[in-house]
């Protein structure tokens, strides 16, 4: 059970309905998932962290699907099981198709499969790269 | 200093200098990094890294640099330092821009924020996530 | 299920038995959790674990509460949902508000992201921290 | 060196200036460290990751000390040389004494070493965490 | 549940078949499990992992077994819960007595306590080590 | 530098240089590696860990080249580049082989590859496992 509990839109404050009403205007859709439930008893880190989600992941130099891909890869290399299973749905829905997603996979398989191999071999950086 | 050192081409064996070609030849550099050079003490894992890494770093249904950034993604995310390096380089090579490369630092950054914060106030995935 | 079981206060042999009460004398209470009664199938390491536990969360130059969360930040860093949960509840019971919870957790994420943005980015470690 | 440079205050836009300024009258200090100075080629990152951590490290329900240990262990725990280096600093500067530094490692030490015997004995969460 | 579903071998195309034929063939079971399964929704990333695994993991200079506890250990330093309960069973089926596998988490708990100790004191590389 | 130096034989307390002596002289050797120098600045600390080490590493169910392959294969997978370099030579003076490195390296490198594809795929643990 999360915490501090999950808080409702109903038994939200008005500071928290805020909120969810604008991840649910900015998301399109018509519920809150837990993750921002659970921040809402911090009514400041809710806020600030939706603020900063919603900047960083709007696209712009980046598309949006490419932006999510990238949250799955960082998600599935910290092992974080709750922000493999939202941002997998957030990817799909999307865009991210079953290729995609088999392919985002075997990349992060295998940049975890080097980053150990070039630090087990203690290999230095090569002057180019610097 | 590497910890089996690094093989230089004209100190390879044939077998090593075959992969050496491949990799200059699919990368359409004249160069090998260090990495390479490192793994070539072990001929079966210099092999089978590069025939991985050839094969999934290939466009298919994610771009090539997309793929690149993932990889970037994922190497800050386990604080690899030469991998960043690398995969920053490969990652410019194949088209990022600086406005690109600080989105996707961004996206990393909160994502690994959210991955604890969603674990640290022990969120329970969503229904609608299964 | 743990691996090698768990050993009840009932089962346990005397040396393990005098781990448990020590245990649950230091901490005031009359249980035994999950964790020791898994390591309970390794004597030594229950009694090295146990004895350094003691050692290192006794007050001292910091509060126990402190440690507790201190203890909490690592868990939450690395993923560890049995250690989240045990040392959410321990530094509850030494006395952490839901306040102080909210900042220790706005604190672990923010780390989190930093630490992503000062590897990506690459940044050198300026000479006055040295 | 760093991906995108680092951006010394002569040579910063007025918009990065202004959070440069901020940063030394927060911090009671005439001079920025290269994190920032690295984050300064993204202006966007820079204040929005300044304001986060002028808000969320400032006393609340913990202290400013307490807040500085917490970021230097979880920088231990990642691994992230820069922020071991710039938190261990800020958190001398915070009143941080040898001793307490001592204590901080152990529990993080420890902390790290019971997260695996935890996970690696598949411990189960006992019902009174849940 | 899986993201992509598992896939029964009554289900599978001939050429996953071909490789759940291989695993069981070499591993001298009758089953199949779910890692696989999932793998099988992208035939080359199974085919792929099958074959580094089969090569990577026969004995060479290293026993079979030995090779099944370092993959233990790195499963728990990961937090990888599939990965735990999975080569725990086949260290276990390899010969892993209960002696053998309370020393292996011994050392993996202690070589994560003293990473984070030789991080968090920024201790230099002596010398004679490089 | 070390965060509170390094305490050289010359300069140690006769409690320090007690534990100094029996490195040296488990060891069979006659230098103290600079982790230890570290440690020294706290002396419990120094003699808690040391103890353990020694304890658990001596040889038992696991020989002791075994043992310091594991603490490679952790360190190596927690990018702790201290630990890296001081446990490969500690391997290599145990005897580990040019041959053992590589397939260790190998098994490391594919050991976090699957931890991620196993997560990434959002795996279910068979019944089987449990």
């Amino acid at each position: 059970m999360a915490t501090l509990g999950l808080i409702e839109y109903a038994d939200a404050s008005p500071e928290v309905r805020e909120v969810y009403d604008d991840i649910m205007a900015t998301r399109k859709t018509d519920w809150i998932n837990n993750f921002w439930k659970a921040l809402a008893s911090d009514p400041s880190t809710l806020r600030r962290t939706w603020k900063s989600i919603k900047e960083i992941m709007a696209p712009g130099a980046l598309e949006a699907l490419t932006k999510e891909m990238l949250y799955v890869a960082v998600s599935v290399s910290n092992q974080c099981g709750y922000c493999i299973a939202s941002h997998t749905a957030a990817a799909r829905k999307a865009g991210m198709t079953d290729a995609m997603f088999a392919e985002l996979m075997a990349v992060v398989g295998m940049a975890n499969e080097t980053n150990r191999l070039a630090s087990g071999y203690q290999v230095e950086i090569d002057e180019r790269f610097r």
